[in-house]
């Protein structure tokens, strides 16, 4: 993974940020990506039955266009969501507005926004940050703080990006994702923005992208909440020149998927290692699970389970609360079969509590990353899950958000 | 509901309770329930598949000896769960040591154990406890500790009871029960006793125990996780000398619910007000979800989201983070026809943000109890989920608990 390689990096997008004054702190809060000509698109958005107003019109704009876009604007710092018939207008005036600028129709604008949820949003300072930005960009002013642009809590930008060849042309991605709260493996459970200059059919990159968005961003979860507004989205130039992959099953499509879930995974450590007030990055490494579903419950119910967080806040190696969380998750396995080590100590083995170390234990506990190996004992199937401990910190920046 | 009736009113009963040195605070630790003839018994346990060694055993034995319990024996400090054979092994020793002092066989002695998962109950201390307990009921020394002795993280004892008028008889109901971490709402999710000198057979008494968990013990959550020990138990002892009921339907039958229910929802708001942490009773009422099941699944959502419970917390009126938890419910509902209010004040309409005024907001939500309610526009079936605020004492308790 190369953190040199940005989404300014990739041939045929220009990306712009300003401060539009929608975050109270005036910090950067609005970001355009604009295709120089129409990019091939995808996307995943929340499956939250409660979903913001820009995810309505990007759904309905990405199938309009079938799949071709030319500009994605994003803001930060209001969700407009649960803002009733007065969200969706604003958004669609925001969607016309940069059409108009790049003198291209409303159906190939994508629209994403996060922050607090049922607040219209703010016109004249979206409006004006909008002509801003499209402004930088018609002048050649590619800005690279897009990525700090579309944080909300989040501490740290997140940007990244890779190469890989296929056939003799070097294939560039790159992409940017933000967290950090209200984030749960519910399909996309953040905004993500992946860039690349490959060319590909939109129905082969729309297969890619949901396989990969399920097998990385949907295996964060910071607090198990599935925000209103997750969208992930996939933009590509056919910059590269590369000859336009058709099929999924291609080598090329294969390479190409593998290099963006390295992306998206990258990325997906990056949100759970930021997730609100998270001291440690926690990997739930299930094994042996029977079935991908079973794995995924598993590893999702210890990886929510508000105790297993807070033991590891605690650097406590308490086992039990791991087996509680894998029992409660639904799936059926044997409690005799399981066994559980926390960083390479074995602590549980085949249904018994084994003798450990515990201040080696409780050593491993205080580093910045954890892995929770729980082996079920069954036959195939694992699964990572991606999640931070519980803190004092998730508290303070919950319990008083809005002063 | 009559807070001076407690488990050693009810006729047929003595209780004891003692300090056996399990807890390391040396606070009263094992607890035991007699019967003075055989009681009419029933229990609902976790619905965790890792379950401890004594909900296996009382399973076993309630379907042994056909409802019929002569003892209860119960200790805090050692969940006994996760232990493997041993475990099984030192809860048959204690039930068959109960057994020998009441003359009566271990099929019909119930065993309850919370406390730490993961480590071997410290058998001379508990069968010390136990002999000396048996002891105590032998003398006729009833004790009214039963219910500080059940404590883990509980920062009070909760006991309480009622008396209804069955034919011209008074009957007497007293329940104590324990919360108030890994509690959630799938099964009994916690330690409850209760207790009446009711004359019920035992498939009424089944019947009823089942309907009046679901409807209250299995309505609170704190923290979203299920214990493996969850436990409730009902005896009856039949020495009120009404006539014995044997039908469900009968008029008896649900004027005895009806006070089971009561004494199991004070008890169960005791325990979510109790929650690790907690400063505030959040009593989740959702209205219109058109079935029963969509209303526990939303109202479960609302009432686990630890973005609602922080900010209810921080005293923030935020709507938004209720409508996020619906959402994410996986309950089908239109978007447009749902309404919130909080403790009374209202703030979202049909789909749309009211204005309020936020001091007011802020003020009741400064209240020791809080109602949100959510209605979905729907016909029919509503409930009530009872839980608490999202603190930074949850975090203290669970991130040091061992130390």
């Amino acid at each position: 993974m190369k953190k040199k390689i940005g989404l300014k990096d990739i041939a045929g997008f220009k990306i712009s940020a300003v401060k539009a004054g929608i975050k109270a702190s005036g910090s950067p809060d609005l970001g355009l990506i604009v295709a120089d000509d129409m990019a091939v698109g995808s996307a995943v958005f929340t499956q939250n039955k409660v979903c913001a107003a820009p995810v309505k019109l990007s759904k309905a704009n990405l199938k309009k266009n079938k799949g071709y876009i030319k500009a994605v604007v994003v803001n930060a710092g209001n969700a407009n969501a649960c803002t009733g018939t007065l969200g969706i207008k604003n958004a669609k005036a925001c969607a016309t507005l940069v059409a108009q600028k790049f003198s291209t129709k409303m159906e190939s604008i994508l629209l994403c926004s996060t922050g607090i949820i049922g607040e219209h949003l703010p016109m004249k300072k979206i409006t004006d940050g909008i002509t801003k930005s499209c402004l930088l960009i018609n002048n050649n002013k590619t800005d690279a703080i897009f990525s700090k642009a579309i944080m909300t809590t989040d501490t740290v930008n997140k940007e990244l990006g890779t190469t890989v060849n296929i056939g003799r042309k070097k294939i560039m991605i790159a992409g940017a994702a933000k967290g950090v709260g209200m984030i749960a493996p519910n399909m996309a459970t953040m905004l993500g923005f992946l860039l690349s200059d490959i060319a590909i059919a939109p129905k082969v990159l729309n297969t890619i992208l949901k396989e990969v968005v399920d097998d990385t961003f949907n295996c964060v979860t910071v607090d198990g909440d599935t925000s209103t507004n997750d969208t992930c989205i996939a933009l590509t130039s056919g910059s590269a020149g590369n000859k336009i992959i058709t099929s999924t099953k291609s080598e090329e499509a294969q390479k190409f998927k593998s290099a963006l879930r390295e992306v998206s995974y990258e990325l997906a450590k990056k949100i759970a290692r930021d997730g609100e007030g998270a001291t440690t990055l926690i990997r739930v490494l299930v094994k042996n699970a029977g079935s991908r579903k079973g794995a995924y419950l598993i590893g999702k119910s210890i990886a929510e389970s508000p105790l297993v967080k807070t033991a590891i806040a605690g650097n406590d190696p308490n086992w039990g609360r791991m087996m509680m969380a894998a029992g409660k998750s639904g799936v059926n396995f044997n409690e005799s079969k399981v066994s559980i080590s926390i960083s390479g100590i074995k602590l549980f083995a085949k249904g018994a509590p084994l003798k450990f170390s515990h201040s080696k234990a409780v050593k491993a506990l205080k580093k910045k990353e954890v892995t929770i190996d729980i082996d079920l004992g069954k036959k195939n199937s694992g699964i990572e899950i991606l999640t931070c401990d519980l803190t004092h910190g998730y508290i303070e920046i919950n319990a008083d958000y809005h002063t």
